[in-house]
């Protein structure tokens, strides 16, 4: 067995049974590897960025690590986006780059750069393996840290010498420290603040958006009055019919300080305090309320469902009963495409226990609340702000989740960063259904520009926020990647693709033309 | 005037007068102060690698700097693969990176990353601006270290308060120290080896491989009987017709070694001794004979062009005359696609003076030595070994270069990472036409499996070296973008598309099934 083979047979027996790889010349023996390792999957991607995400809507999915295989500096820089947008969500990783034998590299080749060096800039974890008979025990560490209950990235670089060496064999399993983090005293102070009567909002992220823990905050506010809400972007939330809906602290710092200003006290659970996204001239960067208290009951990584348990006992929640998402009204997505005609299709259209993987920036941002009395589902958003995260996400929560439809929602500015995906799906067989929101333009930056104090832009400025020219035919784009696509121009149009795209298997892609 | 208008100020002032753009919400008064900064070309990328690739195409041709302008953390990590090329090619370029207000950082909003560590992971040059005041003067740092004759990466990180404070105006260019780097010493030893008798060889790399001094090469070569060559990848050789024709050192291990043998001596200038592209057991990586003895006259980035004319004297050769490649036979393009066909096609269709962008890498390998006989062109080819290199640089190169026609080759792998670049070249209407030479696999990694020694790959190892399910459409690709395209089959159908395609301006696309 060689080194190569000892990391592979580690992976697959600590349950790491998905990679996705762009792998070259430096990885050959992980490739050949791969035929004698029955228990792996590898999905082969066009770019890094794909693989990346991938592996972050999977673990999203999974609760568990893919891994990823990646070419020298070069390969893990064209991934480091997406592997940013993963650090942001909690999203574990095992990231395996190849290098040159260590023996190489003081001659300088041409694909040798910093590679240590990037790594450890986007890796919560990075290791460069010395030997063959240590890859093993390496790789089990990594597995570790991408797998524990506060998922980190964890990169591993191996070396030509290393992967083609002599190993003993596989690495046994290890098993990380997964501390509950909860402060037990900003646990009472929320308690006796969710008791005292003072407006509270109720702050959650991570795994405490999932249905359970959802039910559990929603008896606490049935009980206590409090607002359950989420940020504006979480990894996962489950939502639609039958399940606790939460607000959704608004994006653009005014309203969302609007939105904050009438509570008192903040109590997070798995989420930190609310922030802006960027920093504008003359508005604060802390949006809460002058005054506000917040008690951090656990940190992103943290147990929010054992928080909430926790907490609902001190409130003496459990007998509550919590509202729930009533099934709202069918019909009526008729007309022009506006955002509330998008947002009717797709409350329709949404299969039940669908994965919705959400990057329509401008449009999402006001069809989202409107979505809620969809039939159960699970809605992924993008944490790190990195465009181009939705398609390969996409990839990796359908590779996941092979009994379930994907419904990738992204704008087109957003999905020419990473439209390399679709390639993958076509060729995995994947069932996701992308939507691109085609407006001809990066919206987001023309509302910005008066957000930012930066004025109007002027004819040079606005030819850099807009996409318009040549227009973009994301259905010739998906068939040159063997995807079948269709546009449409209207709410009826819109709905009847979305029906006949999840109607049978396999990837689809719908333009909506704006 | 604020912060970004004197960057802009400074940067056009000092002659960097294109910006390759993928702009976001902190790079907004950038965007503003463009309209406002008549001397900037700005191009919009969908896709950061697009935009580093197309500054390492615009130095190469221009030999000056271009601007990119990318988007915090991410955005400057997309960027990496194709840095990393231009950096081991020589290329200088300032990278302005917008990034959150300094007083912003603390709340660790979700585009917050570890940026200056990627940025020096990757730059020779890296600083953050701390004051609008301060960011014209470093600006014009950044533009003396990439303007230089060992020209460098320059990232400039512009925080949104450094953008939108006051500023008292653009700072003057600082002019860089440029150095000859000649080595006095090895310059007398490699004069006593050319005229010594024992068998010499000259590589040459940088600008040495440019006409001029390739021209002087050419006399020494004629004088002394040394052989003149290249590294097997070059930033840019002037070659063809009536130009002195340099062999090329092979890019295998074994035939490279076998081409090296029989010389005594090793002259370098604007490059260095040999290496193997990647390591391999049992192989070396240091390429030369045993005993052979190395004269590194001058580094990359050091005067070429005086070294060979310093020696040219050292051995009396001014008055020699240079051989020059001659008019090859034109005709016999027929029948199948082959290298020997597809090379038919390319001397004789190559126009004088284009812009031939090489990164076809198991055909270019073929091609090369049988194109030598075409009109004067030049040919980049890329020098860090991260693919999706050649679509970007060709875009650069035609925005440098508006009257010269652009070839742009690209295996079909190699084209999928920063396809993008078509999109670029058809909103710039820029003069490039693309030859996507699909054989519909990783070809090289097949062939590399057998190099390393990883034995013969197995079906599950070869998905991952073949891209042919489902087949990739790149006449549907660039439709997608706004380019024409054609797919050829046959060597007459190929030149017929190439005629075709050069005839008329603007970007075009020609799918060559291999």
């Amino acid at each position: 067995m060689n080194g190569a083979e000892s990391l592979l047979a580690t992976m697959t027996g600590a349950g790491v049974e998905t990679c996705f790889a762009n792998p070259g010349t430096s990885e050959m023996h992980f490739l050949a590897a791969v035929d004698r390792a029955p228990g792996l999957r590898c999905a082969l991607t066009l770019f890094e960025g794909v693989a990346a995400g991938a592996a972050d809507g999977y673990f999203r999915m999974a609760d568990k690590p893919a891994a990823t295989l990646l070419h020298l500096g070069p390969g893990l820089a064209n991934g480091m986006a997406n592997i940013h947008n993963a650090r942001r969500a909690g999203s574990g990783m095992v990231n395996v780059v190849g290098d040159h034998a260590s023996a190489h590299l003081q001659y300088d080749a041409p694909l040798t750069s910093d590679l240590m060096g990037m790594a450890r800039a986007i890796s919560h974890w990075t290791h460069r393996s010395q030997t063959s008979a240590d890859v093993a025990r390496d790789a089990a560490a990594a597995i570790a840290r991408a797998g524990a209950r506060k998922a980190e990235i964890a990169t591993l670089v191996l070396p030509g010498d290393v992967a083609w060496g002599p190993s003993s064999g596989p690495a046994p399993l290890v098993r990380a420290q997964d501390d509950s983090r909860i402060d037990a005293h900003a646990l009472e102070s929320a308690a006796r603040a969710l008791l005292g009567g003072e407006p509270t909002l109720v702050i959650l992220g991570g795994r405490a958006l999932r249905a359970g823990p959802l039910d559990i905050a929603g008896r606490i506010g049935a009980k206590t009055g409090c607002v359950v809400a989420a940020q504006f972007f979480s990894a996962r939330i489950e939502r639609g019919v039958g399940r606790v809906a939460v607000s959704r602290i608004p994006y653009a710092v005014d309203p969302a300080i609007a939105f904050l200003k009438p509570f008192r006290h903040l109590v997070m659970i798995e989420t930190g305090e609310p922030v802006a996204f960027f920093s504008y001239p003359d508005k604060p960067s802390l949006l809460k309320a002058d005054g506000a208290r917040s008690h951090q009951v656990c940190p992103a990584g943290g147990d929010g469902l054992a928080a909430l348990e926790a907490l609902c006992d001190l409130v003496q929640a459990r007998a509550a009963r919590a509202q729930v998402q009533p099934r709202a009204q069918r019909g009526g997505a008729r007309g022009p495409l506006t955002p509330q005609s998008v947002a009717d299709v797709l409350r329709d259209g949404l299969p039940e226990n669908c994965i919705l993987v959400d990057e329509s920036l401008t449009t999402g941002r006001e069809t989202y609340a409107l979505t809620g009395g969809a039939a159960p589902h699970d809605t992924l958003q993008n944490m790190g702000g990195s465009i181009g995260f939705s398609p390969p996400a996409s990839t990796g929560a359908a590779m996941a989740c092979p009994d379930r439809k994907v419904v990738c929602m992204v704008g087109d500015g957003s999905a020419m960063y990473t439209i390399q995906a679709l390639w993958t799906q076509a060729r995995e067989g994947l069932d996701v259904t992308t939507i691109i929101f085609a407006n001809r333009r990066y919206q987001i930056l023309n509302n910005e520009s008066v957000n930012m104090g930066a004025g109007a832009l002027g004819p040079k400025s606005l030819e850099l926020t807009s996409i318009d020219r040549p227009e973009l035919d994301f259905v010739a784009l998906a068939k040159g990647m063997g995807v079948p696509g269709v546009r449409v121009e209207d709410a009826e149009g819109f709905a009847d693709a979305l029906a006949r795209a999840l109607a049978a298997p396999g990837p689809k892609l719908i333009e909506v033309r704006l």
